[in-house]
């Protein structure tokens, strides 16, 4: 059972890990993570000797987001058998997916595929396709199954539904969050939301439904007006760029292309909370509203939801309950950590009680299980939900497993870490959101204050910032492309 | 009924095509065609004067392929009432299509909005995202149905299933070609096809599953190398051009991502024909066969595809029935006109006789009705199904109906333009292909005779015609931009 078949070149040694774990699980597949198939999968610099990688403990990165993405970098693959789970195979720079929804930026630009990311860094790694399942703890092993073909019907590339088994030494869950609908009947069903890249396709290809179909005469006036009604909810970052984006994409572009209905596009803002940008400065806030305001953003704060129906919203506000007609909502409310978060807090759940996520240490290592850390949106901490937060968390757990791995590869790393490393401590490095206009909001520590900068220069500072962040030249070079084409020629609203 | 609901600015002058058209036709809502609602869509260089326009005769575009974009570009659209339905709102650059599949060139860089087209050129039209159901040659009605949303599950912005009515004066079908299974069992439920850039995608998604599949290590061998095995049906231009950028995608870039595997995928031609590109020169069919042995590319000619199933394909030649495992099937087999074209025939059956399409004559009229041209792959001429050809009758029309709108509005422009210009006569420019490994093959008539060239040469002179034929100068640039990164980066397999 036991394959080595995408091995050509490979060594003598085998995998000790699985010797007799096959005769064991019957109704498994076992995917050997020898270092000879993990070998196979990476060309360029091979650092360590192959006699010495047989003695090295497998490390397991669940998730391809901003903090297993930020370990990769950090961590010595040397040291490790590193082995990446994702259902994706790229990094997703999100600060730019509210772009993408209108043409701003494109979606590949900011889609780093992870054997990129790897290979550029001289490093090794063993990439799955997969979800990860489930999980059993006494035998440290993660259940696999593959994704679903996205493209077809029919079964042709599925291969089996059997699920694989892989064995972890250490386990880094970074699976993240998605959406949350908080309950509220129909947003499964009616709304878009803007976590991944195909949700912005989704809102890109509703946007131009909805102003193809508001082009033709035999509607009534209201029907007109709903179709071109874009409502946001929730008016954190993600929904405040998203309408800065639309109002960008109609008074640059649209006012051109469609001078007959462009005018009559209206972006509503639905806030459960008095103001928007809960986390920010009160004079950022303030200058957001008032550039909204000016901009013809609507915004209803202290306005819930109450349910979304096929083509109207239900708000109840101080003011009583009622009825908004929309052609396109997005849903920007919060997020939930992923089931697999829920699935491993169900092994310990006298220890695991919060149903936002995994509970973490100090130390991002998981309460209540051994060898296994846990960091970003998916986790329980005393930081937001911030992908600053998961790429620092990143960048230290990835210095600590290296420091650990150094000497001695059979100890025990998950205690060791928290007797001589210094617990994990964020550091904001600040807060940065785009309203639409050229302008933009930035709260940026100076000096231990913080600096808050809302206008034009603001924006300049944002994008120079998404240049600089972005993983890649190849990134970088790509959304600078994708800025000039649209200051030469516009944004193009065709979608296949 | 009749509205003018989109025009803000709208004259006083009102159409009189549908005086009495919305009381006769009870189930259809009827769009008025008026110069005012026209002017409403377009900004710009207004260059006749309103009071002039209410007289112009309402020309009918149906489709945004080759031709009717083509006629848009050489029509003086001052002199008629431009209306263009397609259920695209962009043109498509089709020889660049392959190339989509594996990201030598992004979707978007391909696709020109049909606004933008006819923005740049400082003209006018209406443009309706639809599809044309039928036609009432009678009362010279098209029924136009709205495409359905391409995003949803839900019903939000659909607005209404009634059909939407306009008139034509004259009438252009240029609808286009789709694909042809020949009524082999299978196609439709597991090929992907290679005509819209839906497809494009679609391929793109199916090529990347297959590969992120085939990294699993539990499954045996000759899954695999199903998997891995890509088989291309038709050995014409499309397909021996797909065939060449899966290659390209396969020594340039996955030989560097996935190593392991990149060396076991395979990539099969099947032609029923005893050659490949059976309208090239001899020449270049040998040159291009020469350089796919070279390249690992199995040519398996003179062999009939019987039936597709789940993961096998079941073929026949002269040595008899054989079924070949696959993991990506992609049928460039042959086009067929679209429905709309067999709507038409189905009015004048004794007439147009031609399952391939509609019997036109030299002037493009369409045998057998009155006022109604047609173009392109969806016509039955003595031409091939070229975008070439398409794009020459294009002119050629737009021509045609400059002259004759010049004086004499009411006349009769269908029989007056066989009496007063020069039939339509094609005129090769040439054919191209692009084989892979920085080759392609090319035909160009020079001092009336065909030179072909082979070779890296030819290569660089298919570029130069894609940068430069491409429709606009932002297309153009983002192409070549997209060979820029390409050289610079590798292609990218990630998809949403």
């Amino acid at each position: 059972m036991v394959r080595t078949s995408l091995v050509r070149q490979a060594s003598a040694v085998h995998s000790t890990l699985h010797n007799n774990q096959a005769t064991q699980q019957q109704n498994y597949a076992t995917v050997p993570v020898t270092n000879s198939s993990h070998s196979s999968f990476v060309t360029g610099i091979q650092k360590s000797p192959t006699t010495e990688t047989a003695q090295k403990k497998t490390l397991v990165l669940l998730g391809t987001g901003w903090g297993t993405t930020t370990i990769l970098k950090n961590l010595d693959t040397r040291k490790y058998n590193v082995v990446v789970v994702s259902p994706r195979n790229y990094f997703l720079f999100t600060p730019l997916l509210p772009s993408c929804t209108v043409g701003t930026t494109e979606g590949r630009s900011i889609m780093d595929p992870i054997r990129h990311i790897v290979q550029r860094q001289g490093k090794a790694m063993q990439f799955y396709e997969a979800q990860c399942s489930d999980i059993d703890l006494a035998t440290k092993e993660l259940v696999l199954k593959q994704v679903p073909d996205t493209s077809a019907a029919s079964s042709t590339t599925v291969t089996s539904n059997v699920p694989v088994r892989i064995r972890y030494d250490h386990l880094v869950v970074g699976v993240g969050g998605t959406y949350n609908t908080f309950g509220t009947p129909g947003v499964e069903q009616y709304a878009c939301f803007l976590k991944e890249m195909g949700d912005a396709s989704k809102i890109r290809r509703r946007l131009k439904d909805a102003i193809e179909k508001a082009s033709f005469s035999n509607i009534s006036e209201e029907e007109r007006d709903r179709l071109l009604h874009v409502v946001v909810v929730g008016g954190g970052p993600t929904g405040v760029e998203f309408a800065g984006e639309v109002h960008d994409l109609v008074t640059e572009d649209l006012v051109k292309w469609v001078p007959g209905l462009s005018h009559r596009i209206k972006i509503t803002v639905i806030e459960a909370l008095p103001n928007l940008l809960p986390s920010f400065d009160k004079r950022l806030v303030a200058y957001t509203q008032r550039t909204f305001t000016k901009n013809g953003i609507e915004m209803r704060t202290g306005t819930r939801v109450k349910e979304v129906r096929d083509k109207t919203i239900l708000v109840s506000s101080d003011s009583g309950e009622s009825e908004i007609p929309y052609g396109t909502i997005v849903w920007a409310a919060g997020i939930r950590a992923r089931e697999f978060a829920h699935t491993l807090r169900g092994k310990v759940p006298d220890v695991q009680t919060s149903g936002r996520g995994l509970i973490i240490d100090d130390y991002l290592r998981v309460k209540g299980v051994e060898d296994i850390w846990a960091l970003g949106d998916c986790t329980v901490s005393k930081y937001a939900p911030l992908a600053q937060v998961a790429s620092q968390q990143g960048k230290w757990l990835a210095k600590a497993l290296n420091k650990m791995a150094a000497d001695n590869a059979q100890a025990d790393t998950f205690s060791r870490i928290a007797n001589s490393v210094e617990p994990f401590n964020y550091m904001s490095n600040g807060s940065l959101a785009y309203i639409g206009g050229e302008r933009a909001i930035a709260e940026i520590p100076l000096f231990r204050k913080n600096i808050a900068v809302g206008g034009p220069f603001a924006s300049v500072f944002w994008k120079a910032y998404c240049l600089w962040e972005l993983s890649s030249l190849r990134s970088s070079l790509s959304v600078a492309t994708d800025w000039t084409k649209r200051s030469l020629f516009g944004r193009t609203m065709s979608v296949d």
